[in-house]
């Protein structure tokens, strides 16, 4: 059945203007104004914005971590991620070494395929590179439609790959179409550093910031750079946390290098001194890389306002406070990492960011959105209100004031890192191909009924067709 | 008269999809495919690019200088514009020292207003602030929808301002809101080297180029931007040619300043060298600030890519060889500064640009057309294809390959500054406000159907409705 | 008669060890040990630290200022010197545009002449280039023995000179042999936000920082780097009080330009919070440039240290707080400009510097004295230990601990601007020429007996026969 | 018995003057005019400078590689260095994993004890860190006076070191007051490009170069600084050879670190088009880091001038052509690192830097000598002409003209890396403690009369009476 979307104000990345949306067969049919509204479901945006829905680019749903599991899985996370405003989600699939890959996928596949209320894709970790893995690859781009690899520069003798595995998956994914992603710090250090505060006795949540220090991710951002430029490929630094990182990235961008940079939420509001905070409540600001001083906040912002930062990422990895957080009591190397993020990403980037002048309206929308369409290989059927694109909708009220919170909040972990927060905008109802998720601010989706996304090359550009062909194939 | 644009791919500064623009009453009414074309006249745009027409944001039509007059005027100018794909320029109005500004504009409006064939508007030079100027700066702005202000930082003696002038053109810019321009270059040092060089019999051509070195326009842009911190107001470079320059921009930037940077074709793809050429010829080439060695190019291309540089203008300002250029013969400082550019501004841009892989097509509409419109108060009536916009549009085949040269460009002098460049990439057809004014490379559109144009406030965002009260106010 | 200063440690730019010294007309004859000791001066220096006296490259004694005049002249001014362990001072010879240089050369030679305890010289403001000042240059170096010109880029309307001046005199002084000195602040927006401060009612001391932000003094320094650069010239930055200042300079250092940096005492232990004590105390820490947010002083201390900052000057321009100071009372533009700064420079340099770890013992005596005495050709006469230099001696034990008072200052002020600071380190004895002006400190010296110094033009390398000729020509 | 050395002009990294040296039991023992030189042998420098002996801070001697060992060894090596006015150097001691670190040490005694004509000491390589290392560090530096620890960042599978091992060794040397030097190279993507090569029948010189860019040299460079700052630690970076890295020396430097850098003859003077000449004679010039692009060598200069690189390494390492390199025929990895450089080092630092006059005299002498000295805790009895330092002493005629040939050099190999070249000065007569090892230019030393010098702390400032104890513990 058609909708008609009339009378809000429609932001892309680019533009804002008043029109209405047709939207059929869950695509975005014309844009205009005075549309026949003769059979057709008629949703009134009247004062509300418009915008395309939010592409979370980076999420860990039921993930194992450190002897537990994230506690958001496919459904409660991606329902979450539909009241937050994001209609797509790109998670990261775990691989192991020596196992093949396709294995790994299939795991993903069914953790995700009955759950998922909105479309998802997946990364693929890159742990090591040899002929083996060589000969998978090209397989897992084109009948997976996997087109972004994750290398990690962290987590010693756990994720971590060296400097050779990082180059070669830098040259592969040149020669293969893909975009290689890092989680870029000094791993080598972090383990000598974290033992070295153990064996001296200092086990709180801070000692976790203070084992990761900013340095160690500037280093390994400039060197992922470099590498990159070398192999004349592609990077995606994934949770950029502090200036150091971000300067590294703007230098390797006026050279020319297609290096591009996500930071999350938490980098942009909250800051180090939360990990101090008593009654081992640290625990629940634990992310890699850690919370840093405030003043890398500014900079950050000035990132995205200058383009220097692309994209923004919720990292979303929960864990509850209660049995999961606290495994870390007297250790803080066994306090899962990560966050209940994924739910609150739009609304902070809409607040914080537009609201309070720091980013433009149609900034917002590229970085919470199109940018990862883009970067990604979804787009044009993703991150756009564009005729032929998927009707994924997002109506949003700006003027709504707000207070986040665990107790109205959607995620299935028992705390929220921005607990107490002001807000202005929320978002009111989400479309995903047409249908509605989320309306007036209900859930109203089906469990499974979200679909896995093929995704194209790097840098190609696809028409809406193409990519049609692409998914179906 | 409807029109329904067909079978083409838009392009946006953001989107690229298949679909077809209904255009009414001059603007864009509805995108979509399947339109009722009953009564409707239909342009087939099969296998063409349709963009937003292109806004050259720095023009001097028919301007005085060095005792001669720009040979192309809002007549031969915006026609050869609009075979080149522009359909809105901004030209420089020029005023005098003690002389009321509402003189100067009048002027303007007399030099353009039954000529243009497309659509214009006028950035005001400031020369002095005082109390008299300050008092007429809100009219400016309120009456005629002035809202840039160009200083010159070079040609000492003739256009330059002082660094308190200059400075409290930013302050006030704020106020008002308004966005500030410069030329930057170092006129004190300029005019020494020249009367040096001429003393020393060194008149060629060439010797414009030596006696305006890049450290001078690196200095000067360097100076403006640290300004426009220590004021917190916005500025806008004119006519970035060197990397020196491009860097002082992108630093400003990247600690969050408000400050833009232009190029221009001419520093895109000629050199210090062409200065060189015998016979005279190396007057043609003859800009303020001079061709740069070649290896600046690159770094350009990189600064429009990571977008620290933003927009493209094209400084056009074009002068006969014989009889203009010529005037600077034994004396190179009476070689009238500038050359004809305003027909293949896109065109190069495209060709060296997006078909070289340098930039992508929506970087390319962005860049040679919506950030114009942005910056300057016009968007959303200019600068992109939306619902509600002015159908100022461009059918352009990506494919065509020709060759640029001064018998068959359309502009008034004798020579072109491009002549045997290999270009891909034609336009084919350019509608004003819905009206053809070139159809299948042939000019029909008419003489002085071009409207003045009344800018917003810089930052401010207007509405479709908002603009177009604004422009009937 | 020949003196022998025993047992201490010789301490250089380069080298610390323990000799003996022989003193003979006035000169190092012979360094070793076990010296015959007959008929000889003995002076026992057993765990002090013998260095070559300091110099004082930026001195204004008597200087005629906003109406009133410095009030520590070439007599209290050098016993102050003498008393801080420094030998010889550079001050700075105004000039009146128009006028004989001559004229100006002769007033400070009268105010001189008769009252310096030590040896003296002076650099020469130049306000303006035209064809007379460029005749009368090469005269003030041949006969005077000025080999270093000053430029002020702010003090608009007084002190002020254009780009082009300031280009002109890098040309020249290139030319000549001399080294341009500024001082970099942008005097035209300078001027612009004090008239506004008062104009809005804000007058009290702060607002002399408020109107003379960092970004101007960056900026300026910037300036005058890449026109030295163009002008292959050769430039010396006065007073370098912030961050800012001090990365230009290093910028163009390491682009292999013959830059050089000063910076002064007040900027490394005082900043601006000073400017805001009650009771107009705040007039008594006025400087231009003005004292900076206190997280530059650890910037400036490392630029020292890596070599980016090369000397030490006082810029000695003493006030009494009342009757001078408090002119400014109600209008911050009145106070006079300047402190008493010559009697503490060097013990602040070895407290803070060498005491705390932040300079070695040879880059202090390398910055305090050796480095200005070859910048400004009066190496090796002046600046170091070696034989055949003047006998310029400090000889300083390196304990004791003292505190900083006007109580206790030989400055002709009424307050000292370290008031109670405590330092490590104290001149025991002087000597200028082999001859005591400080001895077990008493002032034993003889008013009058300085010398003026002739200057060797800058980048060559006399031998001290070949000073000794100059200075006696 | 005694000698005066008259009439030279005596330079330090300082101080240029004219004077006598009388030379008593080994050591300078006075500085002067007109010494009774009854008894007294007197050599005359008239018309000559005399430095203190160059310290060569980078040699390896006689040592082990790819299955062949450097032609020249304590006895060649050290009198070709002598020949070419060194007097002093540091070799480097190669350790194996696992075995005691002493037993390596007494490999290189033995290597030098009876063989050295000239003092010598030993850096010592440290492959790992583990608590079997840390045990054994102390003694080193008590025992053996080894006071610097070199950690390879290159060379895999051979010598080179993770970031653990890396950082470890800089936290340690922090402890214990040793200075950490690396070689800069990132080993893993060295490894990965020289396969690639081969596989694709790369094998020419020239892709030692190519395997080898210097993205790598400038990524392992900062990351070492980076880790270096963390630590809190000194860092000394052996052989840098382009502007990549020597811009990161230079930042880290700004910050304020204990950076330090060492550039090479080679680098300053030869580049990597020397790779490509026929016949297999770019494997003369094959070093690791290899020759660079022209262009970095200006670079270079500038960064001696400015002091951002410090010291002058000759990196010896020599092999015939015949017989070594070319056991790289047909497989550029075969072909020995290195070659012969140790005589001509203080040649080429003053023909291309003070006769050419990028540096000043006594920064030649800084470089080629004095910071090596202080650096490696060799100062005050090595690197500088003072009161109660070692008499090693240069006698150098600064203005004969020669031509540097395998033909007329000491060295044992059969050819000569700068062939041809022209060179103005020339080493005269060379003393080792006061006694001559070269006397007009013939060498008259005695095998095995060098000794091994125990080295203080980093960091430490010995008098010569306290390191004289040192060395004879």
């Amino acid at each position: 059945m058609k909708k008609i979307i009339k009378n809000g104000v429609i932001v892309t990345a680019t533009d804002t203007y008043e029109a209405d949306l047709l939207i059929e067969n869950g695509k975005i049919a014309a844009i205009g104004t005075n549309f026949d509204t003769n059979g057709v479901e008629v949703v009134d945006a009247e004062g509300n914005y418009v915008f395309p829905g939010g592409i979370d680019p980076h999420t860990h749903l039921e993930m194992p971590f450190g002897g537990t599991v994230s506690k958001d899985d496919f459904e409660t996370g991606t329902i979450a991620a539909a009241f937050g405003g994001t209609t797509t989600v790109i998670d990261f699939c775990l691989t192991n070494k020596g196992e093949p890959l396709q294995n790994s996928i299939d795991t993903w596949h069914a953790k995700s395929k009955d759950k998922a209320v909105i479309d998802y894709s997946f990364h693929l970790m890159i742990g090591e590179i040899n002929e083996k893995v060589l000969k998978q690859l090209p397989e897992v781009i084109e009948k997976e439609g996997i087109t972004s690899f994750k290398v990690f520069m962290a987590y010693k003798n756990v994720f971590q790959a060296d400097d050779e595995t990082l180059f070669r998956t830098l040259v592969t994914a040149k020669e293969l179409g893909a975009l290689v992603m890092v989680h870029a710090e000094n791993g080598d250090v972090i383990e000598y550093l974290t033992e070295k505060a153990l064996k001296e006795g200092n086990t709180e949540p801070i000692y976790h910031a203070l084992t990761r220090p900013p340095e160690l991710e500037g280093e390994a951002t400039g060197r992922a750079a470099r590498l990159t430029g070398l192999a004349d490929s592609q990077l995606y630094v994934v949770h950029v946390s502090c200036s150091d990182a971000a300067e590294q990235i703007a230098q390797a961008r006026s050279k020319g290098l297609n290096v591009w940079g996500e930071t999350c939420p938490q980098y942009l509001v909250l800051d180090q001194s939360y990990l101090e905070r008593p009654n081992f409540e640290g625990a629940k600001y634990v992310w890699s890389p850690p919370l840093r001083e405030k003043w890398n906040q500014e900079i950050l912002w000035n990132a995205l306002k200058s383009g220097q930062l692309q994209t923004l990422g919720s990292d979303q990895c929960s864990f509850d406070f209660k049995g999961q957080k606290d495994l870390g009591k007297g250790n803080f190397t066994k306090i899962p990492n990560g966050g209940p993020i994924i739910e609150d990403r739009v609304s902070i980037l809409y607040s914080e960011g537009v609201n309070k002048g720091r980013i433009t309206l149609n900034q917002f929308v590229d970085i919470m959105s199109t940018r990862s369409a883009k970067l990604f290989g979804l787009y044009p059927q993703k991150g756009t209100i564009a005729v032929g694109s998927d009707a994924d909708i997002v109506i949003f009220n700006p003027n709504k004031e707000r207070v986040i919170s665990a107790e109205t909040h959607h995620m299935a972990v028992d705390y929220n890192a921005f607990e107490g927060m002001n807000v202005t905008g929320e978002v009111v109802s989400v479309f995903s191909r047409g249908d509605y998720v989320v309306k007036d601010k209900k859930f109203v989706g089906e469990i499974g009924k979200g679909k896995y996304l093929k995704r194209a090359k790097y840098g190609s550009e696809l028409s809406s067709k193409e990519r049609e062909t692409l998914q179906s194939s």
